[in-house]
């Protein structure tokens, strides 16, 4: 029982929060791993009673966080001048989360819910059906209960009804930054992709890859290549599943891939991507494990450190020549298929397409402009539902010349608005511009990174990283941990320099 | 929120009841699901944040249970003449659980639960040792602190303390009923072991199996047999752990073994008996998933549907004869060794030995009388700790006339007291006298059950317990329940008769 208030010890507010956050967040750790074993382990069976039990943790949790008392906790913590700036940084972090999670009635997260479940379930059917028409009604309807609810989190954070939205994924970033990010990237690749299509038609084709890529042998070379890399199987594993992701908690990091048999090179990048995404979780701060200012800062930051492997470093031609023999041997390949150009290529393949997951990483941001632009006007109420397909493809014409033949390669591909994800797209792309910004900054603070990753020593690259990133935890909002990592604010020239380097030449990349 | 009791419906109250065991049991699966994947997946440096994870739900549901209006909900119901059998017994079952909760303060389950953590770490390396002294103190704050807690516990049930602790293992079930169930099988054991042991000297030895055994070979013949009895894929896995047992939900069952490359047939049986277990789970009724009155009826009759599995059926000649030829081909055996003759006497070897797990189904009652005799003297304040090496060794000589050359064969060879775990070695010994007296009500019953078990149709039997004893959740009490499907309540003739049968060949078994 929490001590009453009226006779609390100077400090008692902070410590009884610490006390709530922790078993709360133990919680929200107990539904990661019931999460991943629903993607990995469950048999289709369970599907009821594991909604039983994720439903009942979640709605103890928000019991937690939305205790009667916790405003009052909350304000004699802030009144609390002893605390050191981990602290001080650990009470605005619980601060924001009560907030967020306050700023919605009980009936409004009750009637999102219900209109998400509705939604998600008619959109599968509607996407396989490219019929947008059939799950109009829904996406109109979660759309309304999401401009309620961004409205009514406006009203209480202070915020535009988006910028309320991106601020539970990205705090502190507004869409008039993502905005000024955007349009100049925009521009550059409206000029920079037909410089690279042309340079790659002088180039050789990719030459096919014959498999079959038994599993097992796919699997071991994955492991060898993350130990590598530095994940710690002791506190992780590396499972399967339909959708790869990483999940868990920092001390038992559960990241996930789907095996090919005839196609080694996807499974392969997808397990090294989500490894990024371990070792950050891995390299939280120690001592601020289960406290709010202990997690991960942001989705942006955390794609980040995905991409940072996977694009900057595993794309890379150093990282390619580097295990090109590894592969070649595991899989017992011979011939000019299996020399690192062609791996190189592969991997650095650029070609506008219709599906965003699909995307090379010079068409990517071009997708997610899209989607971003879209949203924007949605949750505005300058964009109608019904006029969401005519504008999906305008907009995917003027970006990346092609107008898709139907609405499943079009506007139905992605889970996200009709599961309730609003404001979230645009985090991919600022991860991208984060993860070339930090590499820069961190091969330029130290030549070990790069020779270390040619000759397979990650540990500088590692180490940069669990200094300037990782053991951060949530001390400072993203825009201050850029600064303090690299000097400046994102900035999208760093993403742009690495792009002219890999795909013009203009540099060895 | 509850609805206020003042402004309640009629049977609003039951409702509210309802709804929140409904949630708190949900939290109890995902508690269970969290020991599925500690004991089978998760790396080592996974158990800091595994606990934080587990004592976080133990604490929530806790608190749940002890709420404050808890008792006047609780009364409320009771007053409800509305309710018709299933919810009457669902609410009595509530009302106990509730009742066990509230019966210790918070300072006593906290004493406890540190008391356990203590003795526990320091039995395992005692027990290593063979060191009982390394862990008695430990031991003795255990116990002082259980009887405390039986006492209060007594207090609160109008119950002696042993048999306030039997009570929330086997519900209704007293220490006065296992004596006249005990004694006379420790008299019976004692005149048949003797006679069991000079016919077997007059048998062929068992014949050695060769190995090795392939952990795949063994995996594929242990899912075959699964399926056999009807075990449920869709439902359910099978997973390899160090103990192995039998966990998570009713629609999402998990079981577990340990595969030895130099012997099969202890993993193939173990896999067996906790099918048994599996198949109690499964059938559990449908309606009431999720309540407590759709729960299993006890650690004894759980017991005895894992015993009526291994033991009555699976340890037969009947169905060793069915399987045998299975067996020797998936392993690719030869010769005598495989035969259904030589199976049977490795299956029904009898041999008194040290150790409780290691022990046959004619010399385990002796195991568990010694030990619930020595519990319930030390509960009484009858034996102390420190005398309790030479008393369990005075007892091993008197029930098997063996005496353990150290401690660690002696009584430190299980972890139950060390644990906390007092009044639960009796439920082992209930399991297989139950398993006995409910195989011969079934079979005698429907002759369709033995005749399908010879030719590998185990949905005669299945159709049986499903109707008699899974689908009865914990709508009766134990004896009821036995009552309801034998015509007798609980009986050790049943028991002594199956070993006269299958030991004596008193008739074909």
């Amino acid at each position: 029982m929490p001590t009453p208030l009226r006779h609390a010890a100077a400090g008692s507010a902070y410590h009884e929060l610490e006390r709530r956050f922790r078993r709360l967040l133990a919680l929200r750790d107990a539904e990661a791993m019931l999460h991943w074993d629903l993607a990995t382990m469950m048999p289709r069976g369970g599907t009821e009673s594991r909604s039983e039990q994720l439903a009942a943790l979640k709605s103890v949790r928000h019991a937690m966080l939305t205790a009667p008392d916790m405003g009052d906790l909350l304000a004699a913590a802030d009144a609390d001048a002893g605390l050191n700036d981990w602290q001080a940084a650990n009470l605005r972090e619980m601060r924001r989360a009560w907030t967020h999670a306050t700023a919605l009635t009980e009936a409004q997260v009750e009637a999102m819910s219900r209109a998400i479940s509705a939604c998600e379930a008619a959109w599968r059917s509607a996407r396989a059906e490219s019929d947008f028409a059939a799950v109009r009604p829904k996406l109109q309807a979660v759309l309304a209960l999401v401009r309620e609810c961004a409205a009514a989190k406006g009203d209480r954070l202070g915020l535009d009804p988006y910028d309320a939205l991106l601020d539970e994924y990205e705090p502190d970033v507004r869409a008039a930054e993502i905005d000024r990010l955007f349009d100049p990237l925009a521009s550059f690749l409206e000029g920079f992709l037909p410089l690279v299509q042309d340079r790659q038609a002088g180039e050789p084709p990719v030459l096919p890859l014959p498999g079959p890529f038994p599993v097992e042998v796919q699997r071991g070379l994955a492991v060898r290549l993350m130990n590598m890399l530095g994940f710690d199987f002791d506190h992780g594993r590396l499972d399967v599943s339909l959708h790869p992701f990483c999940g868990g908690t920092p001390d038992d990091v559960r990241i996930t891939t789907r095996y090919d048999e005839s196609d080694f090179a996807s499974a392969l990048m997808g397990v090294l991507h989500e490894t990024g995404h371990a070792l950050y979780e891995r390299g939280l701060p120690r001592d601020w494990r289960g406290q709010p200012v202990g997690e991960a800062r942001g989705i942006a930051l955390h794609e980040s450190q995905s991409l940072l492997i996977e694009m900057q470093v595993c794309r890379s031609r150093s990282f390619l020549a580097l295990i090109a023999p590894t592969v070649r041997d595991a899989f017992g390949g011979e011939g000019p298929a299996w020399e690192v150009g062609n791996f190189h290529r592969l991997y650095t393949r650029v070609e506008p397409g219709y599906i965003r997951v699909d995307a090379d990483e010079v068409t990517y941001p071009a997708h997610v402009i899209l989607r971003y632009r879209l949203e924007r006007a949605m949750i505005a109420g300058e964009l109608e539902v019904h006029h969401l397909p005519d504008a999906w493809n305008a907009g995917m014409q003027e970006l990346l010349g092609l107008t898709p033949p139907d609405d499943r390669r079009g506007c139905l591909q992605d889970i996200h608005w009709y599961d309730g994800a609003w404001a979230y797209f645009p985090t991919y792309t600022l991860g991208a511009m984060t993860a070339a910004q930090l590499f820069q900054a961190a091969t330029k603070a130290s030549p070990d990174i790069p020779a270390g990753i040619a000759r397979g020593d990650f540990r500088p690259l590692l180490a940069w990283l669990r200094s300037h990133v990782h053991s951060q935890g949530s001390r400072l909002n993203p825009r201050e941990l850029l600064i303090a990592a690299t000097g400046s604010p994102l900035d999208p020239v760093y993403f742009e320099r690495h792009l002219q380097r890999r795909y013009l030449g203009v540099a060895a990349s």
